[in-house]
């Protein structure tokens, strides 16, 4: 101890920075040390006692490798492309949509937009006007994508009469679906109704989505169109699977073209199905997702496992689920993205964030790939160090990395992958998402695109949940005898 | 004088490593600076003098500046396609090769192959061994696609029934021509000339040409189709446009592809032709070459320009022609590329470097811009820092960079471009060239793909010639009174 005061003292600080400062103002040398305190849920006990007591659960370790071992070893196959009903099984008068659990009237603009297309698109409302009577009448039972083992960007509005991908995991056998994409600007997904979606969504129901089907089925004896193959070129080749699909688009349509090309429809039909899919940088978007889908919920339910399977927002809530807590979600008010816009739409016309296409990020891809894709710092806003910096950022509230998806930049490091609750609440790192920006006003269609993070109080909450389950502290040694 | 014999002195060394080690030894602060001599041309005087004499050419920098700046305005639009004969007013009895001129005495084994091969698709001979004894004995008049706006990969060999892509500078008003892309293995321009290379070349006669000349006139009345724009694409998708254009072969694809589904021509035929171009990565390749031809071509003859407009081999000699110096080669023995190799091929198996796809560096990408295609090298060797260090060392040898193409990970910097020959000689930095390497044999096809850069010899030869045409040096002023 002595030796201690002997010499000049090395000072350390952390937290706040009022202790540093005012060292330095009295020329003391400062080692100042970038730390944080654990995140905290707004109005809840502090999350230490949770944390140290999840930490401790000896399942997590190995609940976290079995997890994510699952994650990264599930396939992705594109194997049908069919009506949502038959598909999903989901009966007239149910609707999906994005993110956790939402009723009407707590339904953001872009949401009830989607619903008010919805009910004309299927013939249960003759006007958006009428829609949006029998919508706040519940005329219409509203269910998570989520629920049914799908996913939807934006709004994620699904409806019976819509076609959905039907994706195959090999590995773990499960199946994901996720609707067609619509392209950009004024599209059902983004909050847009108006005649020209609804046309739009009959065709692709009429022509487009039975001419995918007949080229999907030519695959099918090769075991379907192999998207995580697809996912893990994009990844070479300047998409990160989320904002930037152009790589992935183009090479799905080389993987369709001969059987589309060389089938029994109309020529006319061909040649516009591709024209709208080539047309379309995002079309693979919709597939990536389902492939994400299969991965995390490869990776749920393991007793102890504190990583996350599902991100979600609905355009009012954000809600997260972690592989030990089953179907529970945790959910916060979700952030407003920022970023960049189009044309004269500005901060005031985007709604808080909406889309289960953070399933990207949940497994990985998307913001956490951002390396990947440096030029989508022009889409979404950012600067390419940043680009770089998040995906190295990532790694630390993640518990693995994917061989599979390589950043040639990062010499071919696997992307960050499972994101650990605990992690984010020790580090106060949130989770990086690239997203679209839909307009707050129900009608509006796309306003930009941007960066945005889950709400702090998502991962502090399932940390106490984790607690709940977890076996309770052993008791602290006794001090050993001589100290 | 005397206050720098006061202090103590700092010594900075250059060149040789003698003098630093001696000092170091003696533990004398050394401050080591990188510097080699000029590069010097074998069995000539040193080139200091001619050097100097360029350097100080009045002309010079305004001269490179009008060539760069043609280069960097240069567009590219694929406009038609359609025979050799017909496009390049190609005589029966003349071939096209690559690289600067040669006879078949000199030829290696791939340009014989490729050359006995070309007679046997023309129907000048009926077996691979008449048509060499027909070649031997002078039968076919040989000139180097580069003497006729034409550029060809590898062998480079074009005959009049071949069929070429059309492309047109608007901005310069130029016009370039290459041949389609075969694949990859045995094909003609790796030197196999085998039956299924020829039926292969038939086909592509037949049916791929015409179709292909279908979808382009369809192009015509919007201006063809943008191989420019294409090119700035892939750089953002991970192709560097020499050994990596996957971006850009689907990209291709994705503008043709209407137009290829919508025409009179049989559905198997159609079909036949979008999977062979989907299925060969490089296919874009022959459209990149005459892009990067177009600009090259548009800073040729600049009087007192330095600037290099022409890199081309064709197995035996690598040559350039620089912009002040008119049609004259300046020509050394081609290097042998080091890389990776397929299959069992090893180094032992690799032709000296072929090809007049340097026209890419020469353009300021493929090497040049290997910064955006950074998984390239686990197809031609190196890793990811010196892909990164490589685009970076190449601006120290180009006057300008390309605003059109730009390189997302160097936070958009536009690809190095305009290879200075005094830079190359001052600095000792050579070009960088990606490649595919030829069976050195005839007739074995591609055994691998590298890196490789030219003899160092051409370099000062240029300059040489260059001093022979700038103004004689100002006598130097005679020393200021009381100095």
């Amino acid at each position: 101890m002595s030796r201690l005061l002997d010499g000049e003292p090395t000072v350390v600080t952390a937290g706040v920075a009022l202790f540093e400062e005012a060292l330095a103002a009295q020329a003391v040398p400062v080692v100042p040390v970038d730390w944080r305190p654990p995140l905290d849920a707004p109005g809840s006990p502090p999350v230490e006692d949770a944390l140290a007591r999840v930490l401790a659960d000896p399942r997590r370790r190995d609940a976290n490798a079995t997890a994510v071992s699952r994650m990264l070893a599930a396939g992705a196959r594109l194997v049908d492309v069919r009506p949502a009903g038959e598909a999903l099984g989901l009966e007239p008068g149910t609707f999906l949509h994005a993110g956790p659990p939402i009723n009407w009237e707590r339904a953001s603009g872009p949401m009830r937009g989607a619903l008010r297309g919805a009910m004309v698109f299927e013939g249960l409302a003759a006007s958006p006007e009428e829609a949006e009577r029998l919508l706040a009448a519940g005329a219409v039972r509203l269910e998570p994508c989520h629920h049914r083992s799908a996913v939807g960007p934006m709004a994620g509005v699904v409806s019976p009469s819509m076609w959905v991908f039907e994706l195959e995991d090999p590995a773990n056998g499960g199946r994901a679906w996720c609707s067609l994409n619509e392209g950009l600007g004024k599209v059902l997904r983004y909050g847009a109704y108006g005649p020209e979606v609804i046309e739009r969504l009959r065709w692709m129901s009429a022509v487009l989505g039975p001419l995918l089907r007949h080229a999907v089925a030519a695959t099918r004896d090769a075991g379907g169109v192999d998207v995580k193959a697809i996912v893990a070129q994009m990844l070479q080749m300047g998409d990160e699977g989320h904002n930037r699909n152009r790589a992935g688009t183009l090479m799905l349509l080389r993987e369709l073209l001969p059987t589309m090309i060389d089938s029994p429809f109309p020529q006319a039909d061909v040649a516009r199905a591709v024209a709208f899919v080539a047309g379309n940088d995002h079309f693979f978007l919709n597939l990536g997702m389902p492939a994400c889908k299969l991965a995390t919920d490869a990776a749920r339910d393991v007793p102890g496992s504190t990583v996350v399977v599902a991100m979600a927002r609905n355009g009012t809530d954000f809600g997260i689920q972690v592989s030990g807590t089953g179907d529970r979600w945790f959910t916060g008010p979700a952030n407003t993205p920022e970023g960049l816009f189009l044309g004269d739409y500005g901060p005031d016309d985007a709604n808080p964030d909406i889309g289960d296409s953070a399933i990207t990020e949940t497994a990985g891809i998307g913001g956490f790939a951002m390396a990947a894709a440096p030029a989508i710092v022009r889409f979404v806003g950012g600067d390419v160090p940043f680009a770089l910096a998040t995906t190295r950022r990532m790694y630390e509230i993640t518990v693995a990395e994917n061989p599979a998806f390589a950043v040639p930049v990062l010499e071919f490091r696997g992307t960050p992958t499972g994101i650990d609750v605990t992690a984010v609440v020790r580090t106060g790192i949130l989770p990086q998402i690239n997203t679209g920006m839909a307009g707050r006003v129900a009608g509006t269609g796309q306003v930009g695109a941007g960066l945005v993070t889950p709400p702090e109080s998502v991962f502090p909450a399932a940390v106490e949940a984790l607690a709940e389950l977890a076996p309770p502290l052993a008791e602290p040694a006794p001090p050993a005898a001589g100290i």
